[in-house]
């Protein structure tokens, strides 16, 4: 089942530059992890704001909910989460 | 160029039923196309809502406002039009 | 599954009152089916509002859009969906 | 008599970790104690969310605001209340 | 217990001056009977707006919901309730 | 004359213990002495949240004004206030 | 004692022509009245947009709302509604 | 002097083809008219939405809003103006 | 020309007092000679709030700019500016 | 391609005056040699707030970005971005 997730993150601008660092690398290999895995079928930058959309396709609420609080930045995130059905107009 | 058109759409309850069936027609005709020739990358219904996310993926921003303003449904529909980049973590 | 569907129904005042009456009938008996079914766990008033809570255990986003897109008063709904977890507290 | 209350909680990322991890345990075992004795009839997570849906039945108001301004995470709550009365649809 | 309910009316400004007189007229005869019940403990309007604030003082949600629901502008209404605790300074 | 006045109160959860117990204790007297005074005619708390609805009885806006601003607590308070009428209804 | 009154006003496009024309005619001779009673200490349209500012000095909130939902537009008009006290720097 | 309004167009979906025809051409020849006499100095058109921005470059607030409130489509717009001041980044 | 520009002040309730007493000196220094030369024609407390109605009368926009963003109080400010024309109704 | 992008910045008052007077150069020598290359068309400032508009002019959503994230300020930047079609009645 699939779910639209549009992140925003609010990192401090005074956070030590390497705990900032750590983030996001952290946040990368998660990230990543869950893509090759097809839990995340595909994320995106919103152009100009330190926020995105990502695409969860896993098995239930619990396991989304699951993921995105397991994210390192999720304390930084304030995350809107839409259920996705199949649209009537879709051809896939 | 992705975009991520998120569409409400508000049609009146006393419409026309037949109007609102030449509409949807209409609306399913258009999108369908549009998804054929990969400008609509996909769409996706927004659980319980007559509202959609949309991924448009065309070459600019007037071919974008081109083909959401000749969506038959578009006197009906409020849109909100965020552009996407690639995000650092996509491994696509 | 479970979704928390929150909804603010809007009937123009000067709907004509047999059509009213036809609309909340059917939307009891449909309302009443489903909870039969457990499919509509629980449904309550918000005190003052012609506002409900509504929560839905069905088993994908197809389904609980197909149930409440299929609400007679669809027309003249407003619905907020969330997707709920098990919450780590919960004795349930 | 029943509230349905909508808490989104916002620890602050840099708090202490066992400040956190406290604060976690006392929050987890206020909430047991009150779905024991049926005063939060249920409780669900909002998925992706810190934040959470509270079913509470009690006998008055003051016992609402008593029990949910004694969380111990009260000072980290937004906290959104609506009454619910019995829905004319409800079969329960 | 009491609740703390305003309303915001908004009448349509081409209805019938008659219609609208023998609403205004229900809506007074409603009130004031339900103040002189003590259910109703005080009604002030919002100056400057068809808006008022309106103290009901009643046993239960349900009964609060009958009551604002029975109103005869109530379709017309737009309703923000919130339930009152006793007040740790207050005096009374 | 009379004004409804919301106030939501945000004290920092991490205000040292002693500051937060003085400013209570002040604000609870200063509260109550307007109301001994006739000065606040009411205050209610909302239930669920640090938040009161105040109704203040005074002679102008500037006495309204240096009695708010003059909480030991204004500091900390969002505060939103409505100038109130008689309301044509009330049998006040 | 003055209140600073913005005023929002939406006529139906296709209200018949007379009716507006008679409607801002009635409008002006009734605020230019209050004008000369310095009871509209001063009235300012907002560039752009139907709407004003209007700054009222009456003896009470009552009166306020008298002249407010007097005025021949009041049932078009959304009016947010200030008490305004005098400010600390002011040097009239 | 610069102000920059960003103007949403609601016209009705079921207003007279004839009549919207009439209103886009003479919105057209206003609009173009004002541009050649450089009071618009520039026109964009926000991607998605029946909505632009438009940069006013005239003397005076009273110049904007007769211009603004002179549109053929200023019934049917919501309107946000902000007067732009020189930035002292800007090198033009 | 003149601008109507509502300010929320907030100053945090830690702020070392002295600096808080300098930053009030000053601002009342600052706008009481600015209302001496005419730039500021009146300035009004929004009672119950740390905030004001103050209407400018300036030259251009980039005067008004000067003169808000030169407030010693700026960092602490929220302004809404909204520039206001001659209303048809005013007798001034 | 256009973009409006509409920033609000907001620098901490407490910000060292060495931190913030460099932050305010670097913004200014990234903005204008980004003006310089033609791919900032205009900048404006918002009357009365540490806001702007700026017109970016570049190839895709992900030079956009690039540039929106590279200002030395993005940390304290809310940015809101539209996508600018050509507007039918353009005359540029």
């Amino acid at each position: 089942m699939q779910y639209m997730v549009r992140m925003t993150v609010t990192l401090p601008p005074d956070l030590d530059p390497e705990v900032r660092e750590q983030l996001v690398a952290a946040e990368k290999a998660y990230s990543q992890r869950l893509q090759q895995e097809g839990r995340i079928a595909a994320i995106w930058r919103v152009a100009g704001q330190f926020a995105n959309y990502c695409l969860f396709d896993v098995a239930s609420h619990d396991e989304l909910h699951e993921l995105v609080s397991g994210l390192p930045m999720f304390g930084y995130i304030q995350a809107e989460v839409e259920a996705l059905a199949t649209h009537p107009n879709s051809i896939r």
